[in-house]
């Protein structure tokens, strides 16, 4: 069976997470549900991130096996038309070999965390950003985030229900980045390693946030890192603003 | 009774614009719903443009009266409090003159119209832009847009369901900006007049993307607007990507 790798954006609102399940929609439901307008029996795919309930992709990545020999452009279009209204696109689809797999292939996914401070409520970038009413310190959070990054034991910062094999990992980068605008500013987290914890990139921002808003010194992230207890942690800050931005594979099948 | 100059932003998918309507959700309902709980008999309140149907703000002003004498910051904070869920946020709110009016003392309006070009339908910024699925060149478009700008008699730009007095009106300024990313590309369309005719912003864009798409020549939109006959107008274009960004008055009353 040929194998294509799809790249996908979603916003993750409407749904339960990537991953299918039996009673609520899922991002994996509704491309499976595509899939299976244009071929009886296509398999269970696999996606690089099992991104949670409301969080969104920019260019999260999934392979699926078809019967048929598809020209990649076409398939795109036609799982785009099969796709509406859920607010799931295939940016680009490309045929792969059959030793490719979305998620155990991947050696870097990168994730962007929107955080916005301002006392409005937000309208149109509703579930899109995360938005606190209070202003934030930049500097105090990139110092505060330059003691995360590199191997470190992350239980810290690692959901109790984290199935990974080991607490530790090498965080390859988390810059911040400020852009301001009448009435606030919005932070850009962004953060790539070869592979996440679960709730590990929502634990970073949710504790950074704390330091920016002052009730946390830089050093005290420091302190939390080095406990490796979960209950150090500062609150994980809501899924709202979390995007999956890109998955890297060795050779980029879309180049 | 002080009047308040109220700056308000808002997603306008849900509304059926900014009027009130007898059976329709509408801005000014949402508005005058929130100033209610406030306060007993609060007047109609009054807005610098009345948006259509789907029709967004970043920088909508409108005006009430209140009987009390209130914190322009609370007065904000009460209403952005009883508008939720509404997808409607009160920025700023100043107390004005009692001559000041959102409307009739408008002397600038600036709308944003975003036109994004690429094949993957759109996800997260669904009803916030307008998209066409085909590329499309940004010269030919800056200069059929060199033509609209001046002193004209709009008439080939105007709903026939316009009711200001003249379609002469002068065009301050119609640039366009384009955004490129992977897979596409953004135009934006910055208009600025002191007032506008109706539709008159999503008849240009329908019609310069006309142009854009190489299905008319820039000197087409000359012969258009110089007919000075709405048959002569490209298509109107949805009202998804059109944002009221700004109104300007002789003194801000926001500063």
């Amino acid at each position: 069976m040929p194998r294509y790798a799809l790249k996908l954006e979603y916003d993750g609102t409407p749904f339960a997470g990537w991953q299918r399940q039996a009673d609520q929609p899922s991002v994996q439901g509704a491309v499976e549900a595509a899939l299976a307008r244009l071929e009886t029996g296509v398999p269970s795919i696999a996606a690089a991130g099992r991104t949670d309930a409301g969080v969104h992709a920019l260019g999260q990545v999934a392979h699926c096996d078809l019967a048929r020999d598809w020209d990649p452009f076409r398939l795109s279009e036609a799982l785009n038309y099969h796709l509406k209204p859920a607010p799931v696109a295939v940016l680009a689809a490309a045929r792969v070999g059959e030793d490719f797999h979305a998620r155990f292939s991947a050696v870097e996914r990168r994730y962007l965390f929107r955080l916005v401070s301002r006392r409005a409520p937000m309208t149109h970038q509703r579930g899109l950003v995360w938005r606190v009413p209070h202003p934030l310190a930049l500097a105090p959070m990139q110092e505060a985030a330059r003691h995360l990054t590199g191997r470190h034991d992350f239980t810290t910062f690692r959901a109790s229900i984290c199935q990974a094999a080991s607490p530790v990992k090498t965080l390859d980068a988390l810059e911040i980045e400020e852009v301001s605008f009448p009435g606030g500013a919005e932070f850009r987290f962004s953060v790539r390693a070869r592979s996440f914890l679960h709730n590990q990139v929502r634990s970073f921002v949710g504790t950074l946030e704390r330091v920016g808003a002052g009730a946390w010194a830089p050093g005290d992230v420091k302190t939390a890192l080095e406990a490796r207890d979960r209950a150090a942690c500062g609150p994980v800050c809501p899924p709202d603003g979390l995007y999956l931005e890109s998955v890297g594979y060795p050779e980029d099948p879309f180049a």
